[in-house]
């Protein structure tokens, strides 16, 4: 599936966990807002690099996630960094259609904790009964 | 500790890993650069809250983690988001010192994927030696 086998040097640096998983953190990178995140393996990671498009590990489905991949809401890496102690990374993208969030929502983190209620603070753009094609986020 | 019990809702609504911890990314209010992630217990949640300040649970040492207790670099917290299915935490702040990072630098996330090499992109702000009264980060 990758040009890269798993011994490449700057994969041997990101810490997976117990489930070999890695945070992956998506920043919009024109706007400085964090959209979601969620966590990729070692061939996701890898075929998020070699494609240019961020491919996540889907922990509920247990399969890889190729976001976007129904909803059109495809999220175009433009960089890709690792923390001090590498288990968790940051990438900076392009949200196509500007929604990144399964809800219709551009953030997945639009709920504020206001006194002892997690209050949703963003619109729905989209319904997301709209959004897909078939089962994705 | 708290004044708030474990069984408050807003609690109730955070999806704890197996460990009992959620992951809580920390964003400069102002800049919006993303400084770091790490881990929150209920208990170092509910200290974050309380207290204004982000307290994490240190994975490695296993204990609570209050941020900048001894380097001074604490965060300040501005707002705190959940994100759509309950499992991380995105917290703005204001970082006092401008050094997030136990390396001296403003952002754990550092270095950058540049063809095969993670590429250190930032500058220490600070010698690590001379960061801390004790060991914390």
């Amino acid at each position: 599936m990758s040009s890269k086998p798993n011994t490449s040097p700057w994969l041997e640096q990101v810490k997976w966990n117990a489930d070999g998983l890695v945070a992956a953190i998506a920043q919009d990178a024109k706007s400085g807002r964090v959209l979601m995140m969620a966590w990729m393996n070692s061939e996701s990671l890898q075929l998020t690099i070699s494609s240019g498009d961020a491919v996540y590990w889907s922990r509920s489905r247990n399969k890889l996630w190729r976001k976007g991949e129904s909803s059109g809401h495809v999220q175009k890496i433009h960089s890709i960094a690792l923390d001090c102690d590498g288990d968790a990374l940051l990438m900076q993208v392009e949200q196509i259609g500007g929604i990144a969030c399964h809800t219709g929502r551009e953030s997945c983190f639009y709920r504020q904790l206001k006194g002892d209620n997690w209050q949703s603070m963003e619109a729905v753009l989209k319904d997301p009964a709209t959004m897909y094609k078939s089962v994705d986020q």
